[in-house]
Formats: C-alpha cells, sequence, structure tokens
C-alpha cells in the first residue's frame, strides 16, 4: 500500500468515526425525550448508557460497516446508520456487562456503568449491581429497536435484524466459554480460537460485514462460509495481539501495566503459551502467578523471562503474522467479485492490526 | 358469566397452557442441538435457561395472546407459537436478571439461576454472578431471535418484533422506576401506577395483546390507546391484589408468610396505603419494619393491626374492584367490533383476578 492509499484510508476511518459519533449523540438526545415524572434514575440510567456509548474509540466496527458497503457500491446506502448505532449500542450491552462479570472498576478511561452506580450508591451495593445489570439490559433492547427504524425494504430489514441478535446470542455464548476457558482442564488452541470467535469476532467482524453487504443488496448469506472465515482469522488475529501485549509490552504501549492477565487469572494465549513451553520449576512459577491476584511486578517479569527464554515472545508474533496473513489471503479472494478499493481496506486491515504489536 | 362459560374458558386456558408447555420443550430442544467442542458450562446455561423456562405457571401471558388472536378471527392464526415463544423467554430473561437485582434464592419453587450457579461455584461467586448475567442475556436475544421465525409477512413479524423489543426496553425502565420506588420521598399513588404500568402491565398484557391482534391482521396501532388502558388498569389492579396478599394474607394463601414487602423494604402499594394512613407512634412502627429486613413475625402482626384498624384492607380491596371493574368497562367497549366471546374473556379477566383475594 503507497503512502497515498493509506493517507486515504485513514482519512476514510476518520471521516465514519466523526460522523457517527455526531450521530450517537444525536440518537441519545431523541432516547432522553421520553419523560418518566419525578423519576432522577431512568434520566440517570439513560445519561450513564450514553456517556459509556459515547466515550468509544476508533470505531473499527462501524468503518468495517461502511467498508462492506463499498465492497458493492460507492453510492451511499440506506440503513446503514442505524446499523452503525445497533452495533455500537450492542457494543455498550456487552461492555457493561461485562464489567459486572469481571468487576472491573474502569472502561474506556473512566468509571465503568457498575462502578458508577457503586460511587452514586455507596450504601446500597445491590441496588448498584441491580441497576448496572438493568442499563446493560436496555442497550440491548435498544440496539435492536433502533435497526428496526432502519429505512429499507422489509426484508432487509428482517435479514439486518436477524444477524445482530444472532450476533448477540453468539456473544453471550462466546462470554460463558471465555469464563469456563480459566478453570478445569487448561485450554488448547482450538479451544481458545472458539473463543475469540464467538467471544468477539462474531458481533465485532461478521456481523458489521454482514450488515453492509445486506444493506447494500447483497446476499450476505451466499457468501456465509468465506466472510466467517476471514472474521474468524481476524478475531483471532486481534486477540492474539492482544494478549501478547498484555504479557510482553511496558506500560506505555498499552496505557495499563503488563500482566493483567496473569493477575486476573486469565489463560488467554499468550498465558496458555507459556504455560505450555515450560515445566517442572517453571511452570510452578507461571501458575503460582496465575493464582495470585496480587502478584508484585517482579513475578510479570519472571515470567516474561521464563517466556522469552523459550522464544514465546517469538511464536507468538509469529503466529499472529501467519493468522493476520491468512485473513488478507481470505479478502483477496474477494477480487474482482467486489470493488477494488474496498477488498484492499479488509486485505490490509488485519496486517495493520499484526504490525501493532512491532 | 354462567358456569358452563367458565367451564368453557377454563378448559381453553388449560389448552393453551398445555400446548404451549410441549411446544416450549421442543423449542429447547432445538436450541441444545448447538455443538460447543469440550464446553461443559455451554450446555448447563441453555439447561438452566431451560428449566426456569419449563417451570412456567398459568401462562397467562399466552392465553392473552390467543385470545387476542380470537377477537378477531375464530381460525387458527400463524405466528402465534413465535409469539408466545418470545413472549414466555422474554419473561424468562426478566426473571433471571430480577433474581440477580433483589438477591433471590427461589423462584418458581425451585432455586433461581443466580443461585443455581452459586450452588454450582460456591468458591466463585464472581463466576456464578456473572453466569447468571449471560443466561439472562440469552433469554432476551432468544427471545428476538424466535419472534424472527415466525412465519408470517415480512410487514406483520416486523410490527411483532417492534411490539416485543419496546417492552423488553420499557420493562426495564419499570424495573429501574421500582428500584427508586423504595428510597427518596415516599412515592403517590400516580407514581405507584407507572411502576405497575411499566414493570409488569407492558410486557405482560399490552404486548400480548398487540402481538395477537397484530398476527390475526388487525391493527393495533390504531386501537392503542384503548389496548393501553386495558392493559395498565389490568397490571394496577394484579400489582394491587399482590401488595394486598403479600401484606395480608395467612401463608396458606400465597405460600409464603405474609409480609416479604415489609422485610426487603419495598414500598408497595399495600405498604404506601399503611404510611398515608399513620402518624406518630404507629408510623414510626411502619417505618422501624421497613428498615429491618429481619423483622420477626409479631412485627409483621403488629403491621397488619394497624392497617386493618385504619381500614386499609378494606380500601384495597374496594380500589382493587374499581380498577378490575374500570377494565372491564374498556373490554365491553371492544363490542360489537370484535368477537363476543374473546370480548368477554377480556372483560372478565380483570374481575377474577381481584376476586382471588376475597
Amino acid at each position: 500500500m503507497t503512502a497515498e492509499i493509506a493517507a486515504g484510508v485513514h482519512e476514510r476511518l476518520t471521516g465514519y468515526r466523526d460522523r457517527f459519533d455526531s450521530l450517537f449523540a444525536d440518537y441519545f438526545d431523541t432516547v432522553a425525550r421520553q419523560q418518566f415524572p419525578r423519576s432522577v434514575l431512568v434520566p440517570e440510567t439513560l445519561e450513564l448508557v450514553r456517556d459509556m456509548s459515547l466515550r468509544g474509540g476508533k470505531r473499527l466496527r462501524v468503518a468495517l460497516l461502511y467498508e462492506a458497503a463499498r465492497l458493492v457500491t460507492a453510492d451511499a446506502v440506506a440503513g446503514l446508520e442505524e446499523a452503525a448505532l445497533s452495533i455500537e449500542l450492542l457494543q455498550t450491552h456487552g461492555l457493561i456487562h461485562d464489567d459486572i462479570i469481571d468487576d472491573s472498576p474502569l472502561r474506556r478511561g473512566a468509571p465503568s456503568v457498575y462502578y458508577a452506580y457503586r460511587e452514586r450508591f455507596p450504601d446500597r451495593p445491590q441496588t448498584a449491581l441491580g441497576l448496572a445489570v438493568l442499563a446493560g439490559d436496555l442497550a440491548a433492547f435498544l440496539s435492536v429497536q433502533v435497526l428496526l427504524t432502519a429505512p429499507v425494504s422489509d426484508g432487509l430489514r428482517q435479514a439486518m435484524t436477524a444477524v445482530q441478535v444472532a450476533a448477540g446470542a453468539d456473544t453471550v455464548l462466546g462470554q460463558v466459554l471465555d469464563l469456563e476457558r480459566d478453570f478445569g482442564p487448561v485450554p488448547d488452541r482450538k479451544v481458545l480460537d472458539i473463543v475469540s470467535e464467538y467471544k468477539s469476532a462474531r458481533y465485532s467482524v461478521l456481523a458489521p460485514l454482514q450488515l453492509g453487504l445486506i444493506a447494500a443488496g447483497e446476499d450476505a448469506a451466499a457468501h456465509h462460509r468465506e466472510l466467517a472465515r476471514y472474521a474468524t482469522l481476524v478475531g483471532v488475529s486481534g486477540q492474539l495481539r492482544d494478549d501478547y501485549l498484555d504479557l510482553f509490552a511496558d506500560s506505555g504501549t498499552v496505557g495499563k501495566p503488563a500482566g493483567s492477565d496473569l493477575h486476573e487469572g486469565r489463560r488467554s494465549y499468550a498465558v496458555c503459551a507459556v504455560l505450555a513451553a515450560t515445566a517442572g520449576r517453571e511452570r510452578e512459577v507461571v501458575e503460582a502467578a496465575l493464582a495470585d491476584p496480587g502478584c508484585p511486578a517482579e513475578t510479570v517479569e519472571r515470567v516474561q523471562d521464563i517466556a522469552r527464554r523459550h522464544g514465546v515472545d517469538e511464536r507468538l508474533r509469529a503466529d499472529m503474522r501467519r493468522v493476520a496473513e491468512e485473513a488478507a489471503g481470505v479478502a483477496a479472494g474477494w477480487r474482482p467479485r467486489w470493488r477494488e478499493e474496498a477488498v484492499e481496506f479488509f486485505e490490509q486491515l488485519p496486517l495493520w492490526g499484526a504490525q501493532r504489536t512491532l
């Protein structure tokens, strides 16, 4: 990719994000117009859902959606705005409940919804928990509701709604698999890949792709197998990168101290790779770190040293590149059926992701 | 209503329930066919959602749905089975999350999903909480997903889905209002009625009515105001009854000790009526009982005595009858637009409910 093309893609991504963020704010203005006489908590709940939603980052899912429509046409496509709102509301739903599940105080650089309520009701932890569960539920229903307003034919709207609801259900099962991963027998690579697929690839990559194609009039179901294959590879490669960075990056790169997966006993790709590469005394060190939520920075450094001594860091980087290249290969196969500039976007996307570890 | 007609209605209700319970079991067999290699928790989660769902009682929502279609036609109506599954899955979603919000060990005569997971993972309360949140989320997505398979036109399916998703969102707001009711200023009657409307009438009465009418080809939106009025009156009257029984019934009638609303600090219709009727020393007794989760049976009896001395029990019963009669009057106005035998069902329904306190 030349610098010129890269600059063009970057501009397009920034454009999607800026337009979407403004759309999202307008959407919440409409939602907030519902009146509940004398209620303080309903407006507060809507405000917390709004704040969490608007603290989004790169809005890569929204870019995937718009680029998926561009696979088919360069013209404006109806229904993408509602699909983008639906995608990001489903994400908000997942984040709010995820922060209950993980008991996380922070999300997107500010208090999680759960902890915002705990701060609001310091003497009523049960009320705070209840409100956080409800705020997440609300985002889920709004996510479907907004999609039902898409100005497209009944048939397309139905197909798009089915995509999002399936993504929602699959993500829940992925979260169950993710919790299960951390106890019982150490998971093998196939299990970790299934977790990545269900927990993130389906709603973050596959659903935006399907929604963009359907809105643009393409029969997404006819290409299901390769879309799903692409989505899973991008999801696995992204998860490999996150897990690699969690163990090996210095805090300057990822904005948090290394080793949070170790602290929280998470059997990430990186943690499982270290477990698989070690035995005896070394493995005991890793297992002790996993079992100790308060393990000090020196222990994390010891695990890093052990991992590097066994070449785990290099193997993970190589693995990530291999999976990203495989994903790029799937997208390359979309020529000449789909439009060149959008195919190129999907081809480059996994490679950019993998590069971010270097 | 003659005994003959009443027997006919009873037979119809039992028929709906039996057919539905068998349909619901078949539905979960299909859901369970999804394969997750080596996962133990996904099948367990599906099983817990199934068990909670199949422990349903009278399935009155399903009866409302079928009778709503019978307002229009005596013929079989496509889409009612999927609508019935959707209604009861939405109910399962609400019950699972409600039992987290209220920290309830029991539901429908067996452990709540939350407590089933806590028993399964005695050393991992956070995992148990997370799985219960996820099980409830799953039921919500399944509730929409099954409705999208209704064998009706795209337009009807869209209208039915919009009804259910709005009911889901409204119920969440009703739950927020319900939590808010129990602290801050003592709520007045209008606030209590709004809680009843949002928390239960919309998904339990209004949505089944709308779904049945839409499936049968009626323009439910054209009759929105009177359907919503009927639903709210039925919801308020039902809540008045539940709250009355909670304070005044002996345990033989409701299957649990009297006064659970007092124990849990809930400002029910009955509790608010006692607060409004008392002052000075008597009011202090009621407020002390509300603030004490462990208040003994004698305290509950003292509150009952105080309430009876002020005629609160009689006023609640009269109020309940008045609201039920108003609901019946709304349904009576559906003659001759809709079919007599179904109109009669909707006319009698609130009166039966109010009678159950006598």
